[in-house]
């Protein structure tokens, strides 16, 4: 069950937003403001040109996606960032490690020179060890700075994995 | 010498946008773009409330800048960020650290619970320095994510100070 990745087109925002929902109000993996507007959260997370927003494709269905771009602009814009969700019913299946690969290539292919996660939240386990099987590493931990509604006040890392070295 | 910090006002602006200006063509300190048009430049610098921007008033000349918030929406709201811009006519007669100061005061008071800079440019060290003087620790360092003009690809720290600890 490989997933099938494409670029994200209007009639995927319905299955989209559902999954983008569904992770912000959970308030544990990502520091998005849980009561965000469905239009801003569009502009959020549907990337214009020369970024990228892709879903998943599994048995027909959207089962994650991803977004992707330029970290800083000016002089930080060779580094890349990318983001990435996956529909509650789908997890554990693949679809976030193909999401990361995909992510990763696209940024190569482009000439970024690595990619950075600006905060990943520490007890997300199974995305701070998807990200390591993929070579990112953990450049520091910024302590208790994301309220997790379970694990109170928890660490967010800074991932990076640059892609050819100095 | 103290400088009087006092909050932005509009007759304030062209002389901030030319300090603004000039440290983001210099490209040495700021992943910002330096072709930012001076209304982009504006919205980015002029921070709505609940954030604040201000100025460091010497001899009756606006000689820096800072800008503080929150640093991420949602589950990260708890922690603040800043930014800080000295003229160059005015460094090394303690605005940055002025500034600084007012800005951690300003977080504390608005009850966050810790200031992050998120992209610190491991060249820039008066700044570094500064921060660490007032009690910031460099929490990792992303190899060279910065483009210098003179010394090239750097590092960019995230640097970040807890008001009061676990």
């Amino acid at each position: 069950m490989t997933p099938e990745i494409r670029p994200f087109a209007e009639p995927d925002w319905p299955a989209v937003w559902a999954i983008v929902q569904d992770v912000i109000t959970a308030e544990e993996t990502f520091p998005f403001d849980p009561a965000m507007p469905e239009p801003v959260a569009r502009a959020v997370w549907v990337e214009p040109p020369p970024g990228l927003t892709v879903v998943a494709v599994v048995d027909g269905q959207v089962a994650g996606t991803a977004k992707m771009g330029t970290n800083r602009p000016g002089p930080g814009a060779h580094v890349s960032t990318a983001s990435f969700m996956v529909a509650a019913t789908a997890r554990g299946r693949g679809v976030g490690t193909a999401l990361c690969r995909f992510a990763v290539d696209w940024a190569r292919r482009k000439g970024y020179a690595g990619m950075q996660f600006n905060a990943v939240v520490e007890t997300n386990t199974s995305a701070v060890e998807l990200y390591r099987r993929e070579g990112f590493e953990v450049i520091g931990t910024v302590p208790r700075s994301f309220q997790h509604p379970v694990h109170g006040r928890v660490g967010l890392h800074v991932m990076y994995l640059e892609f050819d070295g100095p």
